[in-house]
């Protein structure tokens, strides 16, 4: 095994992936810009700056296993393959919501864990879950890293170790059916190589959620992911016909027929399971031919509230773009959704219509789209906001960073609901949020988008921006507890697209009832019966 | 509660419900036609007629549960809605399966339940699982009594009696949400009520499979079902959003949001579980503008693999009609979609492709589904084998009354795979049904369609025509089992629309996997921990 403590972030000795992101920071940071010179200028107005660079990486606390199950963790996927170095801990101790960014610029590591176990295959996978019981480790599967809502945050007390479970090394287009057009993908592969070797094939996936680029096809799965083509391409889960799972009771194949009648569907009950039930293993997903064309404009709307009209006039009517997006008021007025515009000054609500597909296909839905939202009031600003947005489309994590610098506290918190408690819920969500940091002193910023729309409903995806202050965390957690339980009052989800974790465990329960609590227990205690699975995640 | 088995069958003294079946037959028998004489012809060709009217009506075995229940049952939903007379319970032994209607017309009733309970309300419902357990009655819940699979033969062994608990008074349209376009359903509503219910706003749920006349919301969510305008409308399990539920622990509501993230879709474990898990006392569904323009027409292909693919081209391009279904060689020859063309001649496959919306959409869809097909070779043949279709689209299962009179068995089974796997699927089922029925003697005809498309694979749908011979039943039932055994090695769905029920159980293992039927048990168990609700349905 691996003990260079002295191995830089992302070295070959590590094993690192080439799209491992900072420990404390999101993504590259050689990707990173500075915060640009105008939003400088708007958050000194609005917060001051207080610049606050990160902690120097600390040490971690001492590996807490002993050198036998080391040496049986080297026995089942390779001594090459179990690390204990400081830089692989560090990278896998909590995801990357901002609270965990905070902690980890603190230096508070106390959550890593004991060591990074790299399978290499589905029965490596299997053997690894064979130890944890053995030896009662707890085991967090990890993908991308990219969890904002503490889903790598597993409990360990009363377990001997935890380990971090990496599954990069699964990593292969196992198979293509282009008749049936599916692809089975294994669950280490990150958004863009899934991408890459699907369009070998002149194949794609088209699933780009904000994390993309360093998310994995496993985490997707495991968490519901809904891409910011969902309009199009549908969710992750809308994706899948197929699962391969390890489980400590052994290994379970789902996925018989596109759908079926033959009892509940149990491949819904594996999506979205965040690590709690099994260990995904392979995916396999309906894929689509590369869209030949993509084209990507903006149009204006008045108000938030004409343009959610549009918005479900379109999913209602079956006239749906590729990608569509709304920004509110205030969203639209900081140019979030086009970070080349930040500083300029924008009216109304921005809405972002994407097409992709064929020449012919986009020709036609353009065309109807456009019809619509004409007749609907909207008014066109042609292509240049549409290529602004798709510029920057996986960009904002990069500014939380810029923003966490100069000591702006940003995070992002999401809902769905239907469309006639759209209005009450944008309302009393932002309420809570003002409330709660307390507006009025003009020390929160509380913008909103709509990115996934549904005949029934919509998401509303919220991003707040206020000054850190001198206890952030704690801040923001009086926060989004505001936040979460208007959410739960107004009988909203708790996750549109983020998942459960850690961080929405105490509120599930208020979305699925007692009943619903107690079913994912049962399961959870059938296929994972000493509880190893990432416990203390998801299941109340 | 009523005991006067005097009482003719529908007449209000046993509470009867307008679409209430007739014991032995399918449907309304008033509605039934005689054999046609052509294909009475060609039945005579190729089994020879053995006129065999079915048993007159015999007794039922004396009701197994004492005065002391029956009377708490009444406390609780009301002396009038407790029912012991014969045709009640005659009506409510077993569903409507080829072998149900062999065991009825033979005189078999020896699944009648003991007591057909009518509940009013959920609480209604809660009251009785609550003294199904205080007492350990098996509790079968009856909507519409067309299952197919064995759904409503539950086990009755080690219980102290079995109950039908029919939902009929459960009828109401409780709530219209015309800016989500939802609708709440209750479980008791037929289809063409629910129907009639919604269009009194303006609104349809467009599922009509060819039990819609009679079967329920309650059974069309507990079963999958999914209904011949399938392309346009989705499966019903596609249009469920919400879902409240009566278990022996209690009430269970689900659905916060069109789709979402926290956590696995736990109404996709309610959708499919065929009572075994609670009853399901509302349903809120996705509903449509009804549509106001309505054409079928017709295709003809050379081949059914010709025609397959031309399906295939439609679901993957995104250019689905609303009702899309081709008959194989056989089944064209036949005209069985065209019940008006019987005994007339016809060659090759016959498509039927149906459009349903605005007169816009009409136009703009049908014009892009025509340009696919005639690009693909298909011949169209105008509208009227589509009016023929529609006009006999509910009428198969009188038919085989019909047949069944004469000393033919007609039945039918269906099943589900991807596109790449179709033609070997067919091949194998169909063989599997030749080869157990000696179609070398001339004795079977199999016959297949296509109703239902993904982007990822379809449908296959097969009607056997056989002579009944001197043991129907074991006959049918061993070339049944060699069809499961074929689906299964073949890695497809041992039902695409039918359920599981007691019939596929024994298979269901193959398709899930034992931990699939592990996860099963646990969830049944912890819902219904003593196992009062559909004993010996679906879980393996």
């Amino acid at each position: 095994m691996t003990h260079d403590t002295a191995a830089p972030h992302g070295s070959p000795s590590t094993g690192a992936h080439p799209r491992e992101m900072h420990p404390q920071r999101w993504g590259d940071p050689a990707a990173a810009t500075a915060l640009p010179e105008a939003a400088r200028g708007l958050v000194e107005l609005a917060f001051g700056l207080h610049e606050t660079p990160a902690a120097a990486e600390v040490e971690l606390p001492p590996v807490g296993l002993g050198d036998d199950v080391l040496a049986a963790l080297a026995d089942v996927v390779g001594p090459d393959h179990v690390h204990v170095d400081d830089a692989s801990r560090r990278l896998r101790t909590r995801g990357k919501s901002t609270p965990d960014l905070l902690r980890a610029r603190a230096g508070d590591l106390a959550d890593a864990p004991d060591a990074v176990v790299r399978p290499g295959s589905h029965d490596e996978v299997a053997g690894v879950l064979a130890l944890a019981v053995e030896h009662h480790l707890a085991v967090v599967p990890f993908g991308g890293g990219t969890c904002v809502t503490g889903g790598l945050a597993a409990r360990r007390d009363g377990f001997a170790g935890l380990v971090s479970l990496d599954l990069v090394r699964l990593d292969a287009l196992l198979e293509v059916d282009e008749v049936s057009m599916t692809a089975t993908l294994e669950p280490g592969l990150r958004g863009p190589e899934a991408e890459a070797l699907l369009a070998e094939h002149g194949l794609c996936l088209g699933h780009y959620p904000q994390s993309f680029e360093h998310a994995s096809i496993g985490g997707f799965a495991a968490t519901r992911s809904s891409g910011q083509s969902s309009a199009g391409y549908g969710r992750f889960d809308q994706m899948v016909v197929g699962l391969r799972v390890a489980t400590p009771r052994g290994e379970w194949r789902l996925g018989s027929s596109p759908a079926n009648a033959a009892g509940p569907d149990l491949r819904q009950l594996v999506l979205g399971s965040e690590g709690a039930f099994g260990v995904i293993t392979a995916v396999t997903v309906r894929v689509r031919r590369l869209p030949e064309v993509k084209v990507y404009e903006g149009w204006r709307w008045g108000s938030f509230v004409e343009g959610a009209a549009a918005m479900r006039t379109l999913a209602q009517s079956g006239t749906l773009p590729t990608v569509l997006r709304l920004s509110d008021e205030a969203e639209t007025g900081l140019n979030l959704a086009r970070p080349d515009a930040i500083g300029e000054e924008s009216t109304g609500c921005l809405m972002i219509v994407g097409h992709e597909g064929t020449p012919a296909q986009v020709e036609s839905r353009r065309a109807a789209v456009t019809e619509v939202l004409t007749g609907l009031g909207g008014t066109p600003l042609g292509e240049e906001p549409g290529a602004s947005w798709a510029h920057g489309r996986f960009h904002a994590p990069y500014l939380r960073d810029s923003m966490l610098d100069v000591g702006v506290l940003v995070e992002t918190l999401e809902t769905a609901t239907f469309w006639s408690k759209v209005d009450a819920l944008y309302a009393d969500v932002r309420g809570a949020l003002e409330r709660e940091l307390g507006v009025e002193g003009g020390s929160a910023i509380v913008l909103c988008h709509i990115s996934h729309v549904y005949e029934t409903g919509c998401s509303l995806y919220f991003t707040v921006a206020t000054s850190a202050g001198e206890a952030p965390i704690e801040r923001w957690g009086r926060a989004k507890a505001a936040a979460n339980d208007a959410i739960v009052a107004d009988g909203a989800t708790i996750s549109h697209h983020h998942a459960v974790g850690t961080d929405h465990r105490p509120w599930l329960g208020a979305e699925i009832g007692d009943l619903g609590a107690s079913v994912l227990r049962a399961v959870k205690a059938d296929l994972d019966p000493t509880g190893v699975l990432n416990p203390g995640v998801l299941v109340p």
